[in-house]
């Protein structure tokens, strides 16, 4: 089980050099993720050295430019790089006319499988049940209809003891799949060996709570119970909490009481305005209510391993 | 009279980090004006100092991706810097309705006034006519509704022969605008002084062709003749002059036969494929058939002063 998250751009509103908006690339038990997806996302991807055709999954969490005006060179990219694999793009009702209408009009044919998922309800949903992990939309409050994204890797089959195993005779390979399952193993003569016996624990699945752009809510942190790594927002400052009330953004101190909330092991703040000169101010705010927390910077790679 | 380009990326297809795609920002006779927006623009116009507030003209030549993907971002980022003058977007038919439906969609409201000016003709048409500049559409053969642009200045007034003038006490200041406007004189008693005694010729206004993208057409050097300075694609080196014909583009040579034909002052050379790791190949190729020119880099200035 193991988590990689790869900050692409972590600024507010408008791309500046050295201030790219969101964009996020995560690894997550063997899937490949991309969250939001703003101007200048694919040459971020480069920069990094994402190996980006990987990417089978497009979370976007609301139609702000600085979230999603990369998109569309991104799916052209693909298409000009002669990409086969599906890509499914999950993102607000919208979303799919703004793409198709440019694709229309420059004649372009993707000629690999896009997908999208238009998401329009105000309730938590579950958007992806693949092998490996589920994802499930967090709505937030924003200026325009938002939602954050949780993801979870799906729990590993336990793991066998064979130090055990090997002491009974009757168990047989075959059966090692329903001990991975959780099974107890019943014998030839009605003998019940529990499945507790005979294994191991697998390791926690990891999980990645994505939560941009969002007024302070505590509904937020009941979706994100005990989530192992946190990013929200930070808009802005605690001097300008009525600046984030009105653009319906949030705090660093906010944030940092939501994941103290959530429960979270490690919160990571973002979205930062330009107005303030020093990040440093945000980590400061923040770690006065919750200890555990790091500034998102361009490039930066957040790990969770559970071996 | 004075005209500087400045290359804001001149590579084709996909944005690279070190080959960014179509966009060149052009001050010519004191009009600031945008030439193709590829996505990233903004970034590179910030990257290299432009004053890009100035801008009040946009010219997108075609509606393929490398050539306008970041035209919605600049638009909202002169939003959010609340910009209050104008802004004029020339460009094919449904490039509005693309621009709109996203800030229709993102809840967007532009407070400047923004004008679209969509082009559907096949010929040659003066598309804006100010105090200063002229710009005329180049019609130019591409796979989809492609055109290219000439910016012309206006022609400056005479200049005073102040000298020559100081010798006939009958002329009086009010009559230099008359004179500067190429009148002759004629004094109270009917005596006539031609303007060729009294003035002398201003500068000759200069002109900027911008012909991308296109397949080898000899009509466009007709439409261009005599320009100062031209800037032609070439995605393709002759050793792939079938590729260039399928897929609509010049080779270096044929923007070469193009800059001659047309009497060009000078060439540029830009639209580079990736294919080619050494872009000096695309000079080599070009100068065996028109000696003045030179390759386009992001960053790098053409300056031509006329005074």
């Amino acid at each position: 089980m193991s988590l990689r998250l790869t900050i692409l751009g972590c600024h507010s509103a408008t791309p500046r050099s050295m201030a790219h908006p969101s964009a996020q690339y995560l690894e997550i038990n063997g899937e490949h993720l991309l969250i939001d997806c703003a101007e200048g996302t694919q040459m971020q991807l480069r920069k990094f050295g994402v190996k980006f055709s990987r990417i089978k999954h497009v979370f976007i969490s609301h139609l702000h430019g600085d979230h999603f005006y990369g998109l569309i060179g991104l799916i052209s990219t693909f298409s000009l790089l002669n990409r086969q694999n599906e890509l499914h793009v999950y993102g607000p009702a919208g979303l799919k006319e703004i793409i198709q209408i440019q694709l229309k009009l420059s004649k372009s044919w993707i000629d690999y499988p896009l997908h999208f998922h238009e998401l329009n309800s105000n309730k938590s949903e579950l958007i992806l049940d693949s092998e490996k992990i589920e994802v499930r939309t967090v709505p937030l409050r924003h200026r325009i209809y938002t939602n954050g994204f949780l993801f979870r890797e799906k729990p590993a089959p336990r793991k066998l003891n064979m130090e055990a195993i090997s002491k009974h005779t009757e168990i047989d390979i075959c059966d090692y799949q329903n001990l991975k399952d959780g099974k107890d193993f019943t014998g030839s003569h009605g003998t019940v060996l529990t499945n507790a016996e005979l294994t191991f624990d697998p390791p926690s699945p990891l999980s990645y709570a994505y939560c941009s752009d969002t007024t302070y809510s505590e509904a937020v942190a009941e979706m994100i119970q005990n989530v192992d790594l946190l990013y929200h927002e930070s808009t802005f400052l605690e001097q300008h909490a009525d600046l984030a009330e009105t653009t319906r953004h949030s705090t660093a101190a906010q944030a940092a009481k939501i994941a103290s909330m959530a429960g979270a092991k490690k919160l990571i703040l973002g979205h930062f305005s330009s107005r303030y000169k020093d990040v440093n101010l945000f980590l400061q705010e923040a770690q006065e209510h919750f200890a555990d927390c790091e500034l998102c910077e361009a490039g930066k790679v957040f790990a969770v391993d559970n071996q």
